[in-house]
């Protein structure tokens, strides 16, 4: 008995931990006819870019083959979301070229290793995370400032992708660096390069915008359709390198992707270097902590629409031994990416094995078709990147989140411009810092209320916006805000104020709905303000406080030393004051407290 | 009349920024004759106190005399507290030796020059600050970093006097190393100075502690008992003066005090050495800040006593044109300290005029007395520090906090083993980084709880602590905390593993009576949570929103996707989708609204 019970626990454990124990079991024909189908769309879709986004990560072209292989199997067994693409990401991979350009120079193996050291610090601090339940940590980068950080990004990466295109060297660690460039080089344009690469952008712009109503015009179904959208890139890799063979190209100058090793890549440990570890410490956090809150938007979103549990602690885990994956598989760091997942999602992937079926499908072509990449033209790849990147480029959010609410644009737009200026680590440091900042200002004046008593009624509310009955020896104040230590000095000036204005006061109530936390500062301040009552003839009661806090402050002295009471009711509190005021209300005893 | 008017704001400005106006006219012999004895004591008091901080800082004894006259001066034009004694203060002196140590090595010009530096920035930043109302700055150093800080400043400063009292060379930046050097040259104690510097303590903790009962005993009054106490220090320094002239001990390695130069100090523009400025803003803002959080507690805490108000603002402004005044006359950094500031009080003082006479009674002092002050021992003022300081060291307080709160508890404590393992500004900046983190944690995971009604009433609690009525269709939750970026993908994953783990769910209502903000992070969470929820056929309610809440929401296009309803009452909620539990409940239209 004793011995089944421990059985059962340690298999739901392992379960927990290894979702593919869970499904692997039931999984049948029909899902695999289905994640096959899936399988193949998604690899046609991940070839193209997964070169590109080596290639922005200042990597040769295979890595990003490399990283697109044991990551996705690794997610499939870990991973809790069942239409997960997890490979090589825009974002990820600029961040990777911004960090790995910090130790050494592109092409170099040093930098080569820097981006494979990324990879398994961002997996090591993902699964730590994950273990140790610090999912958490991701959700100091607020909406506003993660979204103006990937709409900079959206933007540097454009710009830096225009180079290429055009056939000219342009270089940056920022936006601002990339455009200065540009501008410099303008006038060395290779031109057929730039009419391939700019073919190319037309070409892939019509793809997404014209492609679709015209094929269902000519009476394409629209799954059909949609697919054709997506293997529009590996259309455009087919045939520039075709045009490139054909006329050969690069003979005159256009930059080719050139000869990428054929085979899979070794698994080997990467070096044990704790001293770059280290230096890669901060960079490696940001970017787990960016592509995980990437990857779990798109997980929740695709899980909800069909009702499905994704497990945010075991996500953690999942990406972060991807990451491990690919780093020992030669790669750079992997996330769940949205376009791939959404495409996954709409062709119907029902579990994680499609990932597994695409891995495979990437390591055919790294075994049979590296030969056929030689002409591919660099151009070609960044107009794929461009494409792609600026549909992450969202100035509408500016919008709508200054329609909303200031403080929230001001961690935006400082994150936006920093981003652009300084380069993608500032810009997000200093959107986080911001963010922290302005929310501590903001509860470090909070809303506070005089109350008087609705005529005939046991309701309180402001006396500036109600027409209300006080006794002017009773101060009564709402506070609208927990009492913690960026506001506790605020209420202790906020009521010697009042009181030294109002030398009538006898009693000061604090009306206490809306507290949900008093820490030790804001006890220690209510502390200082009894006292200083207490010396000016005064009392100070509580009311409308809540179960936990009153736990909280009975393990205190507060209770003991308060001049006045704690009442249930802002309204008892009145009335044990001044009965009369009790005497105009009707019905009082049928009203509940309600908190 | 236009002219007048005007007149009057001009006048009411002025009266503002510079409150001597409006208590310096009505100045009159009575206040003169309280304020002259309360300066007579002060000055008693500071001659010692002020040589004794300035040895503290690593500066020449003179210049604690310089720090104590402008400064005094100034406070009195600009400060706003009647009982606040401005000068040098302990933990100032030492986060000035601290931050001008890094700099350059004691006795050097440099380094006096950076302690003037710390003084004039220190003051700029202040006035600043006043200027900007940017006074909440202060409210980031929470009561346990502060407590925590100050205890282990009391520590570390005591330990580093324990060298001088025992005539034995021990120095640190933090009471690690001062407690490591002491102990490696414990050896080479010299016995004469030992001799005086621990007679020195003991007759100085016996003042403390048993000379008040002994004069009480011998019939004297509590007032004049009170005095002799604090003249307790002056006494040792008369006393420790005469023996070392006496017997010759300077001759035989006693170290003392030697010449002070007489005269007041010169009054000269520090040099505008922006350099240096900014290599010494950090510990600049940290002293400043520091500083004014023990001058506002003890200005407000003294106040009260006697319901006068205190405007924070203005104080930033008055602490800062102290400081500036410091810096101008060769003194360092300065600000209002806790015992004399006491002693002022206790003593009647009953404008800041009593702090000009003690400016005028230092100016004595400095004029005519400094050679009475060469044979003073530096063991003297040492165990006149260690008498002053350990007051400050208090250990109770950790026992308060962890009864209170685990986590204002991590963060005091962490900031004692910082500061004395690491120093003082390594040891404030973790501490104030680590209870913003905390805070932001426990926020992060707020308090939700599932509610269900009470049977025949409108109220709605916890089904885990109450027995309440729910229907299996509708989901309730109570979120006891603003939704905020560090909680908005909280709310995401707490909704969408309920909804996944419940497929009878079809509602759900988010009762909101103790959120005070929703940021955009929360507005986007709720928006995704809105749309999740829709695609799995359920729909989401609101209920108990408060009004500038609705106000934000009706900026943002939330309302108009809602699936369901904002209802002002989590009963309207419940009764508009399942009216039979409406029916239940009796008076239902007598129980008003009370947010």
């Amino acid at each position: 008995m004793k011995n089944s019970n421990f059985k059962e626990s340690a298999s739901k454990i392992f379960k927990s931990y290894i979702p593919i124990l869970e499904w692997g079991p039931k999984y049948n024909k029909k899902t695999l006819g289905n994640d096959l189908i899936v399988a193949v769309i998604v690899t046609m879709m991940l070839i193209p870019q997964s070169l590109a986004y080596a290639l922005l990560a200042g990597l040769p072209p295979e890595v990003g083959l490399y990283a697109s292989m044991a990551p996705l199997v690794l997610y499939a067994i870990f991973g809790t979301s069942k239409a997960l693409a997890v490979g090589p990401v825009a974002v990820a991979s600029l961040m990777t070229a911004a960090a790995a350009g910090q130790l050494a120079s592109q092409g170099t193996s040093e930098y080569y290793g820097a981006a494979i050291a990324l990879a398994i610090v961002s997996g090591l601090l993902l699964m730590i995370m994950g273990f140790l339940k610090l999912g958490f940590l991701a959700n100091f980068l607020s909406h506003p400032v993660i979204a103006g950080f990937i709409t900079a990004s959206g933007i540097q990466i454009a710009a830096g992708q225009l180079g290429p295109v055009l056939g000219i060297d342009a270089h940056g660690e920022s936006f601002l660096d990339i455009a200065i460039s540009l501008w410099l080089s303008i006038s060395s344009i290779h031109w057929i390069t730039a009419a391939i690469g700019i073919g190319s952008l037309l070409f892939l712009f019509w793809v997404r915008s014209g492609l679709k109503p015209w094929l269902l015009g000519l009476k394409m179904s629209v799954k059909v359709a949609d697919i054709m959208v997506k293997v529009g890139p590996v259309v455009t890799v087919i045939g520039t390198i075709f045009i490139v063979w054909a006329m050969g190209l690069d003979e005159k100058g256009v930059r080719i992707v050139g000869e990428v090793p054929e085979g899979l890549p070794k698994i080997q440990m990467p070096p044990l270097d704790f001293a770059l570890w280290l230096k890669i410490l901060v960079p490696a956090l940001l970017i787990s902590i960016v592509g995980y809150v990437e990857s779990i938007s798109v997980a929740l979103t695709l899980a909800a629409k069909k009702r499905q549990r994704v497990d945010p602690d075991q996500e953690l885990i999942a990406i972060g031994a991807a990451n491990i994956g690919s780093a020992v598989s030669g790669g750079f760091p992997v996330t769940g990416g949205f376009s791939r997942s959404v495409v996954n999602f709409n062709a119907g992937a029902e579990t994680p094995a499609a990932g597994v079926f695409t891995a495979v499908g990437i390591a055919l072509t790294t075994l049979f078709l590296t030969p056929l990449l030689f002409f591919l033209p660099n151009a070609t790849l960044a107009a794929t990147i461009i494409v792609a990147v600026l549909s992450l480029v969202d100035f509408h959010a500016l919008k709508l989140t200054w329609a909303y609410s200031k403080t929230d644009f001001a961690a935006m737009l400082v994150t936006i411009i920093i981003t652009l200026v300084e380069g993608i680590e500032p810009g997000l440091i200093a959107g986080v810092g911001l963010s922290i900042f302005l929310h501590l200002y903001k509860t470090s004046r909070p809303h506070v209320a005089v109350v008087g008593q609705l005529p005939g009624t046991e309701t309180f509310r402001n006396i500036e916006r109600h027409g209300v009955v006080t006794d002017p020896k009773i101060l009564s104040l709402r506070v609208d805000e927990s009492l913690y230590f960026p506001n506790a000095r605020f209420m202790e000036d906020l009521i010697n104020s009042k009181v030294a204005a109002n030398p009538e006061i006898r009693h000061v109530i604090l009306e206490c709905p809306a507290v949900n936390v008093i820490d030790f500062s804001a006890l220690e301040s209510l502390e200082a303000i009894n006292h200083r009552l207490k010396d000016g003839g005064i009392s100070l009661h509580l009311s409308e406080v809540k179960g936990p806090i009153m736990d909280s402050l009975s393990k205190s002295h507060f209770l003991e030393e308060l001049t006045g009471k704690v009442h249930l009711r802002q309204f008892d509190a009145v009335a044990s004051i001044n009965p009369k005021l009790a005497d105009h209300t009707r019905n009082a005893e049928k009203v509940s407290k309600r908190y």
